[in-house]
């Protein structure tokens, strides 16, 4: 079949990549589109040292299980099942676990992947692929408001960070806070996914004292070395919530930490449930975030597309797919 | 009067040292005996860029003021009144504050100090003046307690670092969580508390992953480098008391924090009240840390003895304190 494959820090397009052969508890599923995230461009640049088919973000529909024929989005961690955490419906977290497209499993930047069955979410007919392709995303942003940092019932909320992520997270964070202010380098944005929430600009670090400081942020930036920023941004007691994977050590200042008494939480998947059920709805309007879409045979194109600053959303589709 | 001054990194004991002179709201006091603290050391250090009387662990009598001849601790931090954390009876993060031998407010190596009325509590009778010296680090480790830690109900918990700080954590926690491990150099120290607390000797790093990881840790080994294998004792969504204050940037792998879902809570002061409540009551024999006692005339030869490795609580006689 047709695939992007990682391999030494390259990608390129496979013409006769072994289609993925599932196991008795796994389906196969035929991917319509697969959205480009930032954690692909990270495996590209070594992160995880992962090789072989990246992609996360799909929807698709399965060829067989208990699914069959029909359009799915999936859970991306596949967990061995047995484990306290798997046991407890907590695969994310299984030590054993495999993960789409990002460790030991191949992804979605293909014509077909396997998951097992009970990873698979059936999308409802009133969402369109364009909608369910942010499905994975959305739930992380949605995961924030799980995550603890709304403990404290926070009047105001920052969101560090005005790309693809930081947008969902100010977004979702706008459904349960007052006033949801969004630091980046591109005014404007805001608007895309509605929610009222407030864009002050790419101004972050040297307004911080004069600032009245928030007590929750949220570091969606992509950008690890602004971790003390985000931190100067809070009020005492104040809960930052990091979704930023960074691929080495991160320096912050752990004094403030202490002395301020800040908590720092992270925070990676939500449940895709969740997310479908705020796509059924008409907001957040995640498909104005598309900004490009290529061909798998084009994948390459698209990686290189997406890694440009500045860019949202650009999604791969497959020759199978049926056209926009 | 007699004191202990730190000036351009080296401290030195001053006879003449100008009394405080108290405001309105103020009382002062004739310290009896004041504890070294690691943050002592630092201020030495450079830490805070502090230069006076240092020294914030004390026990003593007021001169004046409400409590006029009564045997009183005090809390270290001395906010503004007005501001909304002070309003909010959190004066230790009142922007405006001074803290005590640490920040704009000479300390308790001295004869005398001065602190707001409001921040002196009286000493019961029962607690003598060798168990009431340790009510400011007590209540430091008892804020663990208040953290946010216990919101998961934890069952096991490590405490990293087995020093004066640690021990008083590792105590605190187990009134609380059935079962409290301790990684230090000083196996047998944890006897001296009491509190049924287990240590494991000081192999932190390389058995971690063979360890069944907890839920809950505290990092109070004052060593801001041992941060990365505290996080690496953690299970996932578990949750990580950072006590330790560092005077510079401190590394650490963000990305586990966010692939794992953990919490990073900062933790400084705790309430005084607390922790002469407990102070009354038999348990922990804190008096037991105590390993040196210095005139106040040979603070410099404390401050040096408290510096050397693996000393636990190094104390400061003044010149008119009651004999032990």
């Amino acid at each position: 079949m047709l695939a992007l494959s990682i391999a030494k820090g390259r990608a390129r397009v496979v013409q006769g990549h072994p289609r993925p052969e599932a196991r008795s508890d796994e389906s196969r599923v035929a991917v319509d589109l697969c959205g480009v995230c930032a954690t692909d461009l990270a495996l590209l640049g070594g992160y995880m040292g992962f090789e072989g088919v990246p992609g996360h973000e799909f929807v698709g529909h399965a060829l067989d299980g208990p699914l069959a024929g029909q359009r799915v989005v999936g859970d991306i961690n596949a967990g061995c099942g047995t484990c306290g955490p798997c046991r407890a419906g907590d695969s994310r977290h299984c030590p054993d676990r495999t993960v789409l497209g990002i460790l030991g499993r191949g992804g979605a930047m293909a014509e077909v992947l396997r998951l097992p069955h009970a990873n698979l979410v059936p999308v409802p007919d009133s969402v369109s692929d364009e909608r369910a392709v942010f499905a994975e995303p959305l739930a992380a942003a949605l995961a924030v408001l799980d995550s603890g940092a709304l403990d404290h019932a926070p009047q105001r909320a920052a969101v560090v960070g005005d790309g693809r992520l930081g947008l969902l997270c100010a977004w979702a964070l706008s459904t349960r806070v007052a006033r949801v202010e969004l630091f980046g380098r591109h005014p404007g944005r805001e608007l895309l996914l509605g929610g009222g929430v407030h864009h002050l600009g790419a101004a972050l670090a040297p307004t911080t004292t004069a600032r009245e400081p928030y007590e929750l942020v949220v570091e969606a930036s992509g950008r690890p070395e602004l971790l003390d920023a985000a931190l100067g941004l809070l009020a005492p007691r104040g809960t930052l919530v990091l979704k930023t994977t960074a691929a080495g050590p991160v320096r912050f200042d752990a004094a403030r930490l202490v002395v301020q008494e800040l908590r720092l939480l992270g925070s990676r998947c939500g449940r895709l449930a969740d997310a479908l059920a705020v796509l059924e709805r008409e907001a957040p309007k995640v498909e104005r975030l598309i900004e490009a879409r290529y061909p798998l045979s084009r994948a390459t194109e698209a990686l290189a597309d997406a890694g440009r600053g500045g860019r949202l959303k650009v999604l791969v589709e497959m020759p199978g797919a049926p056209a926009p």
